[in-house]
């Protein structure tokens, strides 16, 4: 069997020897004759995984003392109900403020107008969202809730390249499809959110790591299981929780510390993302679709000088085993994700048909 | 490897086949070089996928056509809150009636109060819910907007052997523990819900089979992926769901559509109930905790007249490879749950150490 690259923006490629390790151990973990997946959320064996999962993540991460990890339900969406009905009760203002860089914080942004007063800080829409917007971080009024981030803009292929300071106004921060991807300060932030399903694991579940002031406000319409308070009082586990996907999270956590860490993933991220970029920066028909300045090292977009040849494109890529590289509808043109767990190689095997083709179609 | 007999409440365990055809094609799904875990909820693999499973769910539970089925996030818990904000709203009183047969119709009362006037219509509890309350029908005054029920319990051992007649009042049944375990007329029901973790697949997901005219009345407050409306609007995939938890219940389903369907099952399940029952009630030593009338075919809870033996009763299973005997604290003593996946041969060497078991201790 040949694993193909698998440039999907979601659910993704998850590395090789954790794919292998799950396989191996799928029916009988740790020698006890049931599989993890079969077991109960109490029992000794999950304990010890969420345990070290913990331990991983906080390693890893960085993650500051004052800082809670929630393994949540519904995914990064549903973190956009979550946290203005856990936060914008902070100031009676009842208002936070959203800089907007796409189309999922414009849905989180329309989602949170449920619970508060919503103000668009910012928002680089005119340009289909192909860059950060300048954002000056002094007009924001001071009785503002919370700031609300996406950092990495995986239709559009952008990122913030650093983050605002934005002072006693926590700052929330969607991290989905960067998380772990490259150094962050997590002490920048009142609270990071991340679905599993680009750097950590399956989908099903998400992160959520809340400051511990920021616990405990939320609104009396909320549901239980929306309240990180609750999350935060039962270690997750107020109901059954997606076992198997922390656990497939602690394997990806195991080889994320094995292969070096964050600032060494990173490393090879930026060697990864450079070399599509170099290669459309000195191409006739490749053309990047997010502006250099802002361009993401997780999601690399472009489109084809001529359109017409897109499909040519995605079908050649395709034979060659590069997998689900075309682009979001919302953009147009290709996409790669080249999240953590897609090698160098994966990256060079585009890069050389991009080459291939570009000569074929000139 | 010997797979042990698993009598966990759930999560619990899977059908060896269902495992063992995961684990084969875990890395490389239908020879496309990448598991099912690791591509795309909107690839035509997994759209497939879905389809397969309405299909199934159609088929083995008998779903009539004005029903939707949703993929939910949060299992069966979250659906305590997502009951009353899709329903609370039906009628002006925004009243709903509990019958409280255990701790898990408690916690769903409580949690509906938060969105409306919730009413206790029985409850069993001054018998520590060791059986289903008497309940007059008559007594649901018509402008209630549901009426809840928790067909099983898993705790208790208990549950109702039919259901009541609520006219037009929907009925709302919280199946997580036997859905698919006996024949139900789906007709009865307003709204039906099950997390999948006991006889439907693993932890993580929750299904709802919903009356169509029950949609799109939700409150104002409902966070979109609560909304029953939007997930019957995207085909549950307003946002990445679980696609593993579905996939691995597309399995389930074949097994059981194999294993000849919900009415084999049930004929399957009174057998392996009545092994244990009959033991229990021909003993010296164990005891029945459920009222005999209101017993569970999924969940079989008993005690010993001698707790002290309790103890070495857990231990003495587990050497035999029976897992996870141990009673609920609510409950104490032994319990047995015995869903879809247990085999006969299961309960059998379950009633031959219960035999044994009494004999050197009598």
């Amino acid at each position: 069997m040949t694993r193909i690259y698998n440039f999907s923006a979601g659910p993704a490629m998850l590395p090789t020897p954790v794919m292998e390790k799950a396989q191996a151990e799928f029916l009988d973990y740790n020698n006890i004759g049931a599989g993890l997946i079969e077991i109960s959320h109490r029992s000794k064996e999950f304990d010890e995984i969420i345990n070290r999962t913990d331990a991983l993540l906080t390693e890893l991460a960085g993650i500051p003392s004052n800082y809670k990890i929630l393994y949540v339900h519904g995914g990064a969406q549903m973190q956009f109900s979550s946290v203005p009905l856990n936060l914008i009760n902070r100031h009676p203002s009842n208002k936070a403020s959203y800089i907007e860089t796409g189309v999922w914080t414009v849905k989180a942004r329309q989602e949170a107008a449920r619970y508060g007063n919503i103000i668009t800080a910012a928002s680089s829409e005119d340009t289909n969202f192909d860059r950060i917007p300048d954002f000056d971080v002094a007009s924001l009024e001071a009785d503002n809730s919370y700031a609300f981030i996406t950092s990495n803009n995986t239709l559009y292929g952008t990122r913030w390249q650093s983050f605002p300071d934005t002072g006693d106004i926590p700052l929330v921060a969607d991290m989905t499809s960067e998380f772990l991807s490259r150094e962050i300060d997590i002490n920048q932030f009142g609270i990071i959110f991340a679905g599993l399903q680009k750097n950590l694991g399956p989908a099903g579940l998400a992160i959520v790591i809340v400051r511990e002031d920021l616990l405990g406000q939320a609104l009396p319409v909320t549901p239980s299981l929306l309240d990180y308070q609750v999350y935060a009082d039962n270690h997750s586990l107020a109901n059954t929780n997606n076992t198997f996907a922390i656990y497939m999270m602690s394997l990806v956590l195991d080889w994320l510390k094995e292969e070096g860490g964050v600032a060494k993933m990173e490393a090879r991220n930026n060697a990864k993302a450079k070399l599509i970029y170099d290669t459309i920066d000195s191409s006739d028909l490749y053309i990047g679709t997010a502006h250099p300045a802002h361009r993401s090292i997780m999601n690399v977009t472009f489109s084809l000088a001529n359109n017409d040849l897109l499909g040519d494109f995605l079908a050649g890529a395709l034979d060659r085993g590069l997998y689900a590289l075309k682009g979001h509808r919302a953009v147009g043109g290709a996409r790669a994700s080249i999240y953590n767990a897609m090698p160098l190689e994966g990256c060079q095997a585009l890069v050389d048909f991009m080459l291939e083709f570009e000569k074929s179609n000139g």
